[in-house]
């Protein structure tokens, strides 16, 4: 059933963001599954991509030698990737009612500008307020110790080589820069433990979300 | 002789603008041959495009169902398209002594975002000051009767469906929209009066750039 009841209590747009290894794409998907079982409408998507043009966009960033777009450029082409995604995927799911999860949303742009480019975040923040202005109703961090979670994304084919790109270090500086935004925007962001395995996790996503799951009896 | 005077005066960014059929393609190259035989380093660039990378943007975004992007995405993406531009063709050659010759820049996206979303033209703005920043030193507005450049435009392959899609009325609006441009900016717009024969238009061209051309003896 596509429940009538989705529609009373309206759209909610909820982002998932963590370090890389933290779970977070997999607990996007349990959450999606969990809510679908409550009989709701979910789009569960994705950025960069999300949309047939976004994904186009996607292709052309993200293809080819990664030195071929200066940071600027690159965040122009990931602005209008998540411009086309809002308009085409995410509000139009919202007034329909459905529960949109997004796997990364403006905070992981935030983050990495905020690592590799510091002198690029008032950019990034300007470009947001002129060009996207929504934020996620609720960001759901996915916290995990770095080490933890480079060791889980080790375990996936082709991670090796992002380990050698990035190493222990940056996994600290992405956590600390996630903790850092969860603090800037504590109206939004809650922070899950990202540490057991994806059922325990799971339970600690739905008890951060009140408003989606009742209490359990 | 790629001349050590060209070096000695550095570079010079030029833009040509004006309505289809105003002959501004055919006078940047006029200018660009004109130059190159007093010994000067030319680079005769066109926007949208002008780099690989910016030329990869304009085919994403040309390419395809018109409707495909909305306003605000194309915006972003043309704007992705002109920061390459700038970066990778236009400055580089600026930095060696060059006089850069670009057809159309970014007053082509103020006129037409003027004309068909004019919601949107202080957004072009603000985003040209954040993420482009530069202007031409001088942009030659090649002005045309509307009647008479659409008839020039006919003469050509394919016009006509340009003709169909745009028509007189919008060309009237065009050139209006350039004769404002060239009083919001007056400092670097010249207006060029396009009527004549290439010959005679170049002539003008020439007398309106006494940086460049010596005066006839």
């Amino acid at each position: 059933m596509t429940g009538t009841g989705a529609r009373k209590t309206g759209g909610l747009f909820l982002s998932f963001e963590g370090i890389d290894g933290s779970g977070k794409s997999t607990q996007a998907r349990a959450l999606a599954t969990a809510l679908q079982q409550q009989g709701r409408e979910v789009v569960l998507t994705r950025e960069p991509g999300g949309s047939p043009g976004a994904e186009e966009i996607r292709a052309l960033v993200l293809n080819g030698d990664p030195d071929r777009w200066s940071a600027e450029t690159e965040i122009l082409l990931f602005t209008a990737a998540r411009r086309d995604h809002l308009e085409r995927t995410i509000l139009p799911a919202l007034e329909r009612g459905a529960v949109v999860i997004c796997d990364r949303f403006a905070d992981s742009t935030r983050m990495y500008q905020g690592l590799s480019r510091g002198d690029l975040r008032e950019v990034v923040d300007r470009l947001h307020a002129l060009m996207i202005g929504r934020e996620p109703d609720i960001t759901l961090l996915i916290d995990m110790d770095p080490e933890a979670g480079l060791s889980r994304a080790l375990s996936r084919t082709g991670a090796e080589e992002r380990f050698e790109t990035f190493g222990l270090a940056l996994q600290l500086a992405m956590r600390q820069g996630y903790l850092d935004l969860a603090e800037t925007y504590a109206d939004r962001f809650r922070i899950v433990d990202g540490a057991g395995d994806v059922g325990t996790v799971h339970a600690r996503v739905q008890a951060t979300l009140p408003e989606l799951f009742e209490a359990p009896a």
